[in-house]
């Protein structure tokens, strides 16, 4: 089954939402945890302990799992199993982005049937090129899992790069064109791209966009779910919302988080 | 002492060579290892056991051991260690970039002190703008280490991002400007710059650029040492040449490696 299917099969059950996982040291002190590998992993895991069976989709953040090293590695090993088992999809946010033979093994480490970090999805990021991508794409396409690609980003600082004129439009365009393109070559809808919910407008065309377009930015970053299908249009339909520090602030409580998310699949 | 200054050391006692680290599943095969954990082990420490006591410098590619899972990781992390016991300098190759506490997290991960993976220096990618990496340049300053921003790279689609216009300039040249600029504010020379050497121009000037420029793309994808002085002009003093498989690809005979090595400093 394609990873679009599962995508749309999950979240029809049990609604459009993805809650961040970002074990961070100041999360941790708020869960009353010491930030050692052990705390980091009763947090990680705990919160998808309280939510696996609730909530669609879980994104973690490699970034609070390689800080420990390998140890942090495989506690994300074992936080992509959790996630799985509880029928939940993963989109590890690791924001890859290599050439040729590198990036076939970033493939490799991350969207392949096997791996020890295979996720559902991953994201990646295109300043080497869309093209460079490929082998992403070429993996996801065969495992029936999914790739998003960075567009327009939720921070201050990503116009210099997204909003600078290539040649056919601004580079952030050129690459939900090209995205578009390939979706249709692919004819699985796998690739979505990555699209910040922090901009009163988003300065680029996502209506003729066909995968999922995951939405960072809400919550504490000041993006509202309110306020996307005025954002994004139509292109709403294929919004998946990423909620982060929202969510997870209100733990350790399983109670307390499963009340948050129920208050923001019904808002 | 900062990086540059441990840069400047190794390599003028060792020449400035930097000799990448890429134990991928065809090397291993070719060295007549399993494709194991085990056999990248062996592939991969073998090579520093090999040369570290005569390069100046290795560029470990964490993508061909995130591809074992956290297993992988461990064996980076040993590497790593190996590197530094051996008094070469490593430049981990990881180009990571994200935004607020998840670059922070990287920037620990990588560049503090008592870190598991921390090495002398790392890569990292600008796509979500070059303020976006302000934690990385903030422990490289704080710790005595290096990051090298990705400008130009080997790749032909690079160009897509890297030569799209932004404000004052292409993306790729306002990268080297405000590499140019922090390491002024910094007074470290702490941030490098990776520009590929497969380009016959470089479509950006490092003319006026203060920091260490790593090169890759020597030998199989194309490019040239000794055509390093035309394409970089008097920045070529600050260039530090990675070759990658043309060393590797000569072993596992520990002699027909250093042999290899030898030729291209005389060379």
């Amino acid at each position: 089954m394609t990873y679009w299917q599962r995508l749309k099969d999950v979240t029809t059950a049990r609604g459009a939402l993805c809650v961040g996982i970002d074990p961070h040291a100041a999360l941790l002190k708020a869960w009353d945890l010491p930030v050692t590998v052990a705390g980091m992993e009763k947090c990680a895991r705990g919160l998808v302990e309280a939510l696996g069976q609730q909530v669609a989709v879980f994104k973690p953040q490699s970034a609070f799992f390689e800080s420990y090293g390998s140890a942090g590695v495989a506690v994300l090993e074992r936080v992509l199993a959790d996630i799985r088992e509880a029928g939940a999809l993963s989109i590890l946010d690791v924001k890859r982005g290599d050439i040729g033979s590198t990036m076939d093994a970033y493939a490799d480490a991350y969207l392949a049937d096997g791996a020890p970090l295979a996720a559902d999805a991953i994201t990646v990021s295109p300043y080497l090129g869309f093209g460079s991508l490929n082998p992403a794409f070429e993996r996801a396409h065969r495992y029936g899992r999914g790739v998003y690609v960075l567009a327009r980003t939720s921070n201050p600082e990503g116009g210099q790069v997204q909003l600078a004129l290539g040649r056919e439009g601004s580079v952030v365009q050129e690459i939900i064109d090209a995205a578009t393109e390939a979706n249709h070559l692919g004819r699985q809808h796998a690739i979505g791209l990555v699209v910040g919910g922090t901009h009163s407008s988003l300065g680029c065309d996502v209506s003729s966009f066909n995968g999922s377009i995951l939405v960072p930015g809400i919550g504490v970053q000041g993006g509202r779910i309110e306020d996307l299908p005025d954002l994004f249009g139509d292109a709403v339909r294929r919004v998946l919302p990423v909620v982060g520090r929202g969510v997870i602030q209100a733990g350790p409580g399983a109670d307390a988080m499963r009340a948050k998310v129920q208050g923001l699949l019904a808002g």
